[in-house]
């Protein structure tokens, strides 16, 4: 593909050029590429209509057609994203660690960025700024493929971007777009190991097993969230239901959102009435075990799919457990090693729970809502990953980072 | 693949089961290892005698043989290892970082094992006992793929190992041995990705080619070192020969031995006949450029393949640049991001390329031959990655694990 060994090549240079920038040039290429994208509002709605109308004719759903949608506030949210990454603190250069060997040799572990990051998204353009962002403001070099969706917004956007950098004298190639959108680019960019040191796909579930299946890049798999609240014996019903509300319905499309409920047997007969009333009032379709439906009878029978499911829509899994440690059980079977919570007032239970179930995340007596790096004060967040390699849960900008061991010696040799 | 399944099964409950262990029966467990190592040292013997048998009718060479070969000895020394990684500090439970939001959720990250991590590797025995204790030590379960070669040997050390934690009451799937050589099990193995959480392939690049072309599982790459040294016009000969000649002769086989020099053109003309000479006292074959095979006339003509070459054999190519820059430039084109050195007396140029070389370790005045988990001090090590995610450079205990973020709350749930 000679098309994407040429990107490949311009990140390559790029990413050797990004290092030697001060924090202070990228904070000041941060602030201009803001400012040149509400300067160049009208041109990214434009494109963004031709994208837009295209959606609409070939009859894009209502939800995804909203994501899709440009306006001057968004664009405005854009470039504030931008300005609020400029005034985060800069990772790149932290000596980590610092030891000397008995031999005289004095070893540094230094922060360093990745070098050249791809990234593969869905419908929305807002993240091909917030994704130059946050690779810029580390040092990295970024090649972008968005969804076809969105092609001419991306194309728009990624233009004003380049542009901006240009005037600043800094290498446009910091961000790059994939503008073809055959299958067959996005697959073999999966596989531009020579020039591409990782890949991170962000959208559902079906885009982060395509890559996992074709990358031969190294991926950080993001963002698939089957999150599991149980509601313990020794839950507190006024904590309780006002949190699985919360987890169930504050925002339905989102990776941590509460998708499966568990219930202690103890606690069903009293509990569940209450909590049945609540989802009912937020029209959230029930799908529980035998237990579940004799106490709530308008809940559905659940199937074995069901507790493996992430609706993403108004839908919840209930089942009864007879133990923390069934309920623990349970959930490492099915969730995505993303969020889970337990409800109770029982430090025992709670702390066989944080320890027993394995997850980026795990909580007592909260939203499963709040895995997110602005909640958790990261100030930015670049995805939030569901393995275990490299990082976990909710990924800031040290995440987009690396190190490198620096060995000052005067002669050293080996001699075993 | 029902014979997979069952092993990912059978790891998959072990890994819920190892993290609850407390140091000290870990610690126990090492040694009662160690200790049946030795007790069983006849049987361990009578096995590897069957594959060195094999191997010797199968015309293995002589170098081979020797790494497949056990004695006495080499399983005292597998034991031993054994008890050193009993004596090191434990990793797990260690809390990183711990924060409080202004809502009130206490934050704390907390390294945990990785889970399962899956291993495949090439000829030496040896690898089996120290994998094992690596991953014991660190909570993880580990299920092996050795080498066809060693196969009669694995088994016998992984049986040794099982029985020794069985009578220490404790799951023996904490190490399982795959016992099918067809390749269709081995690529299978490679994308059991519901079980193992990492595959970390320990062998030559053939072997991490595959890998990485075949597994869907998380990959940590090791181990291929086309490591550069750089004789920078400022170099103290007295200091680079001796640096030269161990780092590309003390032991030529492995990862961290130089392959490639590069020679400042100011500086070729006066020291290129001393290092000469010393690689001719070794046997070492040069290869050169022009200005190379002017000043040393037995060198032969490098290609371009040459420069991209690992040789691993008493072999060197060697190439005059005009400036560090160009040595920069050079090495970040060839190397494989593992180690390589600048020989100078001039700071300026010891920092230009601390900076701009991106491998995982980067010298000034000492052999490369240092990159290792034993020479930094980490007391074991599982491999040196050279790609970068997760870890970088030698990977020792801390590299076997992960982390997860525990969140305590009192209710909390999330209003925007």
């Amino acid at each position: 593909m000679e098309y994407l060994e040429q990107l490949g090549q311009r990140a390559a240079a790029a990413k050797y050029e990004l290092p030697r920038l001060t924090t202070e040039q990228k904070n000041h290429a941060l602030l201009a590429a803001a400012a040149a994208l509400t300067e160049n509002a009208e041109r990214i709605l434009a494109a963004n209509g031709r994208d837009y109308e295209k959606a609409q004719e070939s009859g894009m759903t209502q939800g995804l057609l909203d994501r899709l949608k440009l306006t001057v506030e968004r664009i405005g949210a854009m470039a504030e994203g931008l300005r609020q990454i400029a005034a985060l603190s800069d990772p790149v250069g932290e000596v980590m660690e610092r030891f000397d060997r008995p031999n005289g040799l004095h070893i540094s572990k230094v922060r360093v960025p990745l070098g050249v990051v791809g990234i593969i998204y869905e419908a929305r353009p807002n993240v091909t700024a917030d994704a130059f962002g946050l690779c810029f403001k580390t040092g990295n070099a970024v090649i972008l493929k968005g969804g076809k969706d969105a092609f001419y917004s991306n194309v728009a956007v990624a233009e004003v971007l380049r542009e901006s950098l240009a005037g600043e004298g800094i290498t446009a190639d910091a961000v790059q777009l994939i503008e073809q959108n055959d299958r067959e680019v996005t697959t073999a960019f999966m596989r531009l190991k020579e020039y591409v040191d990782v890949l991170i796909p962000r959208g559902g579930a079906g885009l982060i097993r395509v890559v996992v299946e074709h990358s031969t890049i190294p991926v950080i798999e993001t963002g698939t969230g089957n999150c599991h609240i149980y509601v313990d014996e020794d839950a507190d019903p006024t904590k309780a239901v006002p949190i699985i509300i919360n987890a169930k319905t504050q925002r339905i499309g989102v990776c941590n959102a509460c998708e499966s409920l568990l219930v202690h047997e103890k606690i069903a007969e009293v509990f569940l009435p209450a909590l049945g009333e609540a989802l009912r009032a937020k029209n959230v379709e029930m799908r529980g075990d035998e237990t579940v439906r004799r106490i709530l009878p308008d809940a559905v029978a659940a199937t074995e799919e069901d507790y493996g499911t992430e609706y993403l829509d108004y839908i919840i899994s209930m089942k009864t457990v007879r133990s923390t440690q069934e309920a623990i059980d349970h959930i490492n079977r099915y969730n995505t090693g993303h969020s889970d919570a337990i409800l109770t007032e029982n430090s025992d239970h709670a702390e066989q729970f944080l320890q027993g179930v394995d997850s980026a995340c795990v909580y007592v007596n909260a939203s499963t809502r709040f895995t997110d790096g602005f909640e958790f004060g990261f100030g930015a967040e670049i995805g939030i990953s569901t393995q275990k390699l490299h990082a976990r849960g909710p990924m800031g900008l040290k995440e987009l980072t690396t190190y490198k061991y620096l060995i000052r010696g005067d002669g050293q040799i080996r001699t075993l």
